[in-house]
């Protein structure tokens, strides 16, 4: 497979899965929030999640179409997430992947709406009567629920909101990251792996990949935010250092923070190499540009 | 079964309720976004969706195990949907079940995350990964996810929303109503209904008492939201008339409200004779019990 194979085999799941969440995020849901469920998930970001879940499937042989309900459901959430980080009571931002956040362009109310509607709307994409195997449908409801909730994300917004203007020590920022962003990173990996056999020790080491570019991923969104523009970057540049929050550049400084994230980059790699998986590549790649987003 | 096991037997099932939620919302997640959630969704309520959910079930035969866990998945659902209600870009309230509600008490923030954690956490208490067949647990998130979303609750909220200060016909305002508070009330039916076997007709019948039930709810809730003070209702009382929301009693008249109420209960009374089942009292005692409030 070549990097060309690659940017093709991406630009045909990212129109798959545009489509598919078209067709499932519904226009005529009551009062407009469907219309402000589209505008918070549809033809926008980089899809790293739906990629991982898709990229994590193949290697295993999986199912296609339930990779793509997980693919669908695992955006559905990280999606939801923004809207409601968006929000004036939280980050208060105004701007998100170059447009108007959706609190800005629907109303508070219909902001919280959408993303609460979004969240079950993920659920409801895992659990098909038909397409998906009953005991799949359970295991991808288990493995996003844990991601998204309390030990997860949630409560990694919750340390976020919690630590603002208070310094934090690396360990204490790991664990933030590793919940806050990590946990929804590598529940895609392993939501994909899941729609295929794997061996213990094939799944164990899947679980190392996505802990690794997890946190790379927020190493690398950390260095982003003080060293882009806001335009190239779609949201409101130097952010985090407005709002007095720590990051990895106010913990390790500039430089070895990009050390951190290749190191991280590199911790991927070699749990691919553990994996066993004969065509892991696509994830390989994966982690490559996560990290190099950053230089 | 006489009246007086009626109550020893919802005394015994909110005991258990009580203690199975006090043990799956986590005091110690981060940052107090579980000491938030805790405060959201312990001791309060009727609890009317977990009685429903383990009637059904016992009406059933059904699992008991997997019901516990869909009543607390349901009142965890209907908690996070109050407490998002409550905050200022909703309607604004400040007092809960006689407590100030969770934004009041941990601000805007935790208040809006506690919620976000406990929708995930619904959907985690279904999917655990041994007593439940898997097979149920995809079919309880399929129940509970279609009617906590667009189609269901968060879409009859975003009606509500867009109905403040307009006329509503009955029709209208049935719709609003099915969605945002019926749906929910007759997901906890079917879900305990799921939790053992039943014939389509059953299945269908215990639908039709769900449904009525569910709409018979709202009817007096709107009837006690104008003839109640704040002290016995645990909440602000009048609080649709001050926000100009459409009513049953501002669209019927109280005494039409009332005869409404009324044949809603026997609606549902005529379903359960429908369901062919033995053993139904407990249903029937709860279609009272839900309408008797308003005399």
């Amino acid at each position: 497979m070549k990097v060309d194979d690659f940017d093709a085999w991406t630009r045909s799941e990212l129109d798959a899965v545009e489509a598919a969440l078209d067709a499932w995020v519904p226009a005529d849901a009551p009062a407009g929030v469907g219309v402000a469920m589209r505008y918070g998930v549809l033809d926008g970001g980089k899809r790293l999640r739906p990629l991982l879940v898709l990229a994590a499937c193949e290697a295993v042989g999986g199912s296609r179409e339930a990779a793509m309900r997980a693919a669908c459901a695992v955006e559905l959430i990280h999606a939801y997430s923004l809207v409601h980080d968006d929000m004036p009571c939280m980050d208060n931002d105004v701007l998100r992947r170059g447009k108007p956040t959706v609190h800005v362009q629907f109303g508070e109310a219909q902001a919280m709406l959408a993303g609460d509607a979004m969240q079950a709307l993920a659920f409801e994409v895992l659990t098909p009567d038909a397409g998906v195997a009953p005991a799949l449908q359970a295991r991808l409801c288990s493995l996003l629920a844990r991601a998204a909730g309390h030990a997860g994300m949630a409560g990694g917004q919750a340390i976020d909101l919690a630590s603002i203007g208070k310094p934090l020590d690396e360990a204490a920022l790991r664990d933030m990251h590793r919940r806050k962003t990590g946990a929804l990173l590598q529940a895609s990996v392993l939501m994909g792996a899941a729609c295929g056999d794997t061996t213990p020790a094939s799944w164990a080491a899947l679980s190392d990949y996505g802990s690794a570019i997890g946190l790379a991923f927020q190493v690398v969104d950390d260095i982003l935010d003080v060293t882009q523009a806001s335009e190239t970057l779609g949201k409101t540049a130097g952010k985090d250092l407005h709002h007095n929050k720590p990051t990895y550049v106010s913990v390790l400084g500039l430089d070895a923070a990009r050390r951190h994230a290749d190191e991280l980059r590199d911790q991927a790699h070699a749990a691919l190499q553990r994996s066993g998986l004969a065509d892991a590549l696509r994830l390989a790649i994966l982690a490559d540009k996560v990290v190099e987003r950053h230089s």
